[in-house]
């Protein structure tokens, strides 16, 4: 396979690429084309299928991986003249090639979560948690896949399983540390703050807004997830079900984030402390993996508004 | 019955209050009192019980209606000095002489609402309504009876349910209006907006907010009623359910007013001017209604942000 | 005559249009050339005329109507290459085949505006409104003919009056409902709120702010004019007048929306809430005007702080 | 006379005080009585008149000055038990001994007025000046009593003239710094700013807003004063009466201190700056009056937001 | 010793209290008195000197220890009528008795910190912390004995060291677990980041803000004392400083909270998030601590902006 | 020499610029090319080096002084085609020529800045200015010839000492008027309010924030500046010190922008003033300069908030 940014002029290509997207056109003799942009997770490329009906053309849409042959030509940069098309099946190819996927092992951070369950002494705080992270096939299948976001940071495959393990792993070490922190809830509330994502944004290559998603948010769709789960808990205690999704409700800190109730549990509020903390690390990372130069100003940043830099340190 | 405004130093009383507040204390000699506040719609009166152990002081709890025969002393006014004290039963004395009620009658409200049902066509929205205001008992009572807030508008015996049938009566006329809203919609999540609030505020005397209503609010409480009303309605269209819950979660029109997201369909907005204008009204009617003089300024108010006066008019 | 939307390359056109802009300028070769903007009520289209000096191109200044004849070609799309044109004369064209234009007949609207001056009781508010809306013809041509914004909302021929009209309506509704609102004095102000619209915003086609648009603003120019008027009626009430023109100054509710004052009267409130929903509800209905699918999102909206979408309603 | 602040228990007191409130009361027994708060410039006292209907208990009002004859008795402090009291006439007392007053001399303070008006040499401009400072006679006496503000800063007989003496002379100097100011209007601008405030503030002893000045504010009416005034001048020119009421409307600087328009053009700003920067000069040198020890804080302050102090300079 | 809160009316009292407070008084027969507020760490009570002159009257000021001889009488609760007092000597008293103080040891905590600075590698961070906590005497007696704040949280005895070692222990997490952080750096920052305090507040009993605290505040003023201790560190780098300051300059976050400067090292985000989170659990902490009763709402709180509730748990 | 504006088309050119930036390119053919953008006062314009090894082309870099000869070909308007090219030395070229230069002599407004020195009697005050105006020659050349910022206002050589002088103008003005204002540290603190920016500007041509402008800011380097000169002067008050740091501290009036602390002392108020004034009349006169005709509206503008126009005055 040739990855798109070794793509050059005057290439032969045969390759699979995802297609991001597809438009029909008619050029000015009236004839009809479509425009495609095609992507891996090296970047993209524009194509054009001139001969829209021709036999070697067949149906697909965007979205779709599809293989192609192609001549690479010069039109303000490289640009794939199709030749030939066809949809590819589940199997023909790995996704990991074609969207961004987080660093770490899905597998390895799930055996984390796991263990993060397996702290919860509280019955039925860990008989729920089994409800979504043991029983629930579905459920559990788009946790892992999920990115925490739709651009911003953990924006990509397994990025919500990555975001969702540590910012518990930071609420565990706050329960140690703060010892009036009440530990089986905060570090339930924290495996369970962003379960809600998993309706908010489609599945990748999309991974955009869902319409539930626009409608109702994570936020209040996440307490909902919870409370009918908790009713296949016999004798889950009402105080602790409201407590909990309480901290799921406040857990964005502030009404202007988005959350309906302001922080009124101490642990509601180490837990806004430990998903923002997390969140802006890895948007701060993710920012600086695209630099080189230590020392040299980024430009102002909207979410941190300032002017921003990597750091020298020693000399 | 004499009722607390009418009593005079030196007076002999008979009659039954409500005890809104009861705490023990020991006087300078080491004896044990009871120091009381009693209430009637009429306002409220101090009284204490000396004689805690005698034969006439029988047991009762703050949130009690008693009877109580007492000798009115000054205290820095009257106070009751309560010789004999006794529980009521229900039925012995009619709580609209002891509690701020809605001056509208309550079945001729509750008559209005049903004809607002009576318009909606949808066969699924209607069926949804149904299942609050015809089917469940629990909820209607509840709903008839409630304050709709815990002081500034509406804070009495079928306040919800007035301003509920008033916040409807508004969209229906802008339904009739502005005929792009989607009339069967804006009436129904007029009808349901604030639901919630059954659940939000214990029931009269206290009429506080209630340990859930605290930590989830009426907003998020609303919503998840309508979902789970929803799951008895076979075959109620999700993107249905969705466009009402989201005209719920957003009738407060503004995050930092506590909704967890802002009007994204053009009948949440209408939702939210119709609720924020009659809450309004009813307050600058209660306000005006503790005025008596036409022209007099009454001093800068904190909802109006400014200082308010009556209308004089014409001459 | 060719409506602009229907121009192609290629075609020869003999048609009135409007003149929106007309600049100079100087080819390579040293020779003067003008480019105009013509506009319709279909679009916009650009045209050059190349021959400034010669015979057939007569004098006309922007925002003229003009007639002419041209050859289509072809610049990044169709250009007028005209060879001849001059100056219309009123009469020998229809403007709202250029303008924009309220979908509603002004004269009906302002019969019915007619209908809510004759709900007024009050002496001196009648005889105020009739000095606007009945005894001064310049004013009234304008009135009917200006709009109520220069973007936004009702931005078009007539939409003054639509808003005004509506505006009242829904006042004239409030104060049935609400017992409490001085009714005469609620619906002069609503009828009069935008009259200083006429004086900020220029006429059509050129429909911008004014100078004294810009310096003093409608609100007021408004209670300004209202004082001019009032002057003309024997014995007008001073504190009449003067609630008359706290409404006016402060119907955009905010002070950081204009505004010099709060709203103190409960007339001030309901007629901030009565425009305030019009305009929003016009600004929606403009935005989903521009949508065909229903349940599609259309993007996030500055006005309303959200991402809007049509509603779906039923299935 | 025997000033408040020299009254001592067990004086027999025959002086002239300004009457600030009088309310009537009953006592346990039946008797009516009433009770006054008198003041003087010293400070104030209050007084008891028991024998209501007595021969030496003539009739006055609130905010009379009034001559009381009485016994100084000890009630948590001096209190006047009064025995005979008659309203005085005026020119039976200096009101300068009994509200406050600018340290500075009316008089003089008028005569540097006036030769800032000389200064103005646009014969529209001096002209209206003119109608303001010279012809009419009303206004004038108004004008030099008024205070500038109900209490925060200049709240004293002749503090609208002293605070417009110093704006104006600021803006003076403004124009001689910058050029590009256009002198003549700023300047009358600067003695205009506040004109609204005669009709925004009843007279003194009250100092309280009118009805006009809650209703409409002195921004609004100053404006609307120089457009009546401007009517008298022919050939006014209508863009220099926009700027100037601009200037007027825009003097709080933003919109959300009450001001209708933002600064738009330059003299606008440098007014803002000027009557900004005298106000809060004025506003600390009233509350530094107010310390006698130098390196003292003073604790927050609001509209400062922050904690003040005198400043110390050097040891 | 007799603590303040076993006093009882009718007591003999002989023991040693911090003055509080101190004023002068003459009685309504012109004796002079002296009033007091006596505290030690159980509570305060009220006492008079009413033989000012009398022999066993020693001289003394506020805030010194003082052993007093009094009677304990009732004035609406115990006040001590004060026969002898005398100033003590330091080692009279044990200031712990006397103050609100850690409940962590003061020695212990010092150890933690040292360890913390053990971390640090690089050579030029290492010695300036050595500066601070090695090798000047006056700023270490200072920094143990200091609080962080005047009242909100850590306002006692140690809470200065107790903080800092708090957030320097969570900074050194946070490096832990994200990699890209600099660990030097952000360890160093994080134990000088409140040094400024040793200035702002005035020791204790007094604890209350400084002259140069109120002018300057501990943000500016700890950048300064690192500038300065850095100049006693040959080569030290100047990046290196300036990104050092950079983190205390801007610890608190946002502008307005007092930070010159938003953060722009991803190190200093990490210190705001850390500082941050400690004061909020402390304050809560301290919140909690004065209720017993779980599940009860504690009423809206400022600075959580909610009201707030202690955690139930489980069942 | 030929000032860029006057290059056209077709020109041979042989002149000395400013490179204001260099960089590197490939030709399709694989030919290395260097682009430039050379500036003088009058404009910019685009450069190309084809043959960058060729014999007249010698090394320089960007922002230094070039001479060049060229042929000025059409690319979209003109582009100078780089035949021959050299470093200047320092003495070729008049700066002036090439950067924008305060329209004010710089040796005039240093004497003006020094007679404001003259004024200041305090020993300490007058000592510590001529640390930084008299003694320091490094610095006063940086003074000299920086500007007071990057772009915004006084964005040109010399325009920190026009700035300076002016706010320092104004202050003492304000001394005079307002007696209570302690005149040296007014004008001392005003002649030294911004003395940080020489460390937070790069000097001409970049003028851009330096790495430790950006870290700290001209507010905190400058109040350390302060305090190391005031080191060097026996017996500075630290009272006095600290009182003028406060002001350089506090002279951005409001934490929001930048000020770690609120102006506390009524000097730091007038100097906040000033300082503020004199920036926007300068940022108002830039704007008017680029400007021709009288009453035109200039658009929107960001910092004033306001559509903007010049004044017409008079007619």
């Amino acid at each position: 396979m040739k990855y798109i940014n070794e793509i050059r002029i005057g290439d032969h290509v045969n390759s699979t690429y995802l297609c991001k997207s597809k438009t029909s056109g008619v050029t000015k003799t009236g004839k009809n084309f479509e425009s495609l942009v095609l992507q891996d997770k090296t970047g993209s490329v524009d194509g054009k299928i001139w001969d829209v009906g021709s036999a070697g053309i067949e149906d697909f849409d965007a979205l779709d991986y599809i293989d192609v042959v192609a001549e690479v030509v010069d039109f303000n940069g490289p640009q794939l003249n199709i030749k030939r098309v066809r949809k590819c099946r589940e199997g023909e190819y790995d996704p990991r090639d074609y969207l961004p996927v987080s660093s770490r092992d899905i597998d390895e951070m799930y055996g984390e979560l796991m263990d993060l369950v397996g702290l919860v002494r509280n019955k039925y705080l860990k008989a729920l948690l089994e409800e979504f992270f043991v029983k629930d096939e579905d459920f559990i299948k788009q946790f892992r896949f999920s990115s925490a976001a739709k651009s911003v940071h953990h924006g990509f495959v397994g990025g919500l399983l990555e975001h969702t393990v540590s910012v518990a792993g930071l609420c565990r070490i706050y329960a140690d540390k703060y010892k009036f922190l009440n530990r089986d809830l905060l570090i339930t509330a924290a495996l369970l703050h962003d379960v809600g994502k998993v309706r908010e944004f489609s599945s990748f290559p999309e991974n955009d807004y869902t319409d539930e998603g626009n409608l109702l948010g994570h936020i209040v769709m996440g307490s909902e997830m919870i409370g009918e789960k908790a009713k296949n808990i016999a004798g889950f205690p009402l105080s602790l079900e409201n407590e909990l999704k309480h901290c799921i409700l406040a857990h964005h800190g502030k009404l202007e984030f988005g959350s309906p109730k302001k922080p009124a549990l101490v642990e509601a509020v180490a837990l806004n402390y430990a998903d923002d903390l997390d969140a802006k690390m890895e948007t701060f990372k993710e920012i600086l993996n695209g630099t080189t130069e230590k020392g040299s100003w980024l430009g102002f940043n909207k979410l941190f508004e300032s002017n921003l830099r990597a750091t020298i340190g020693e000399e």
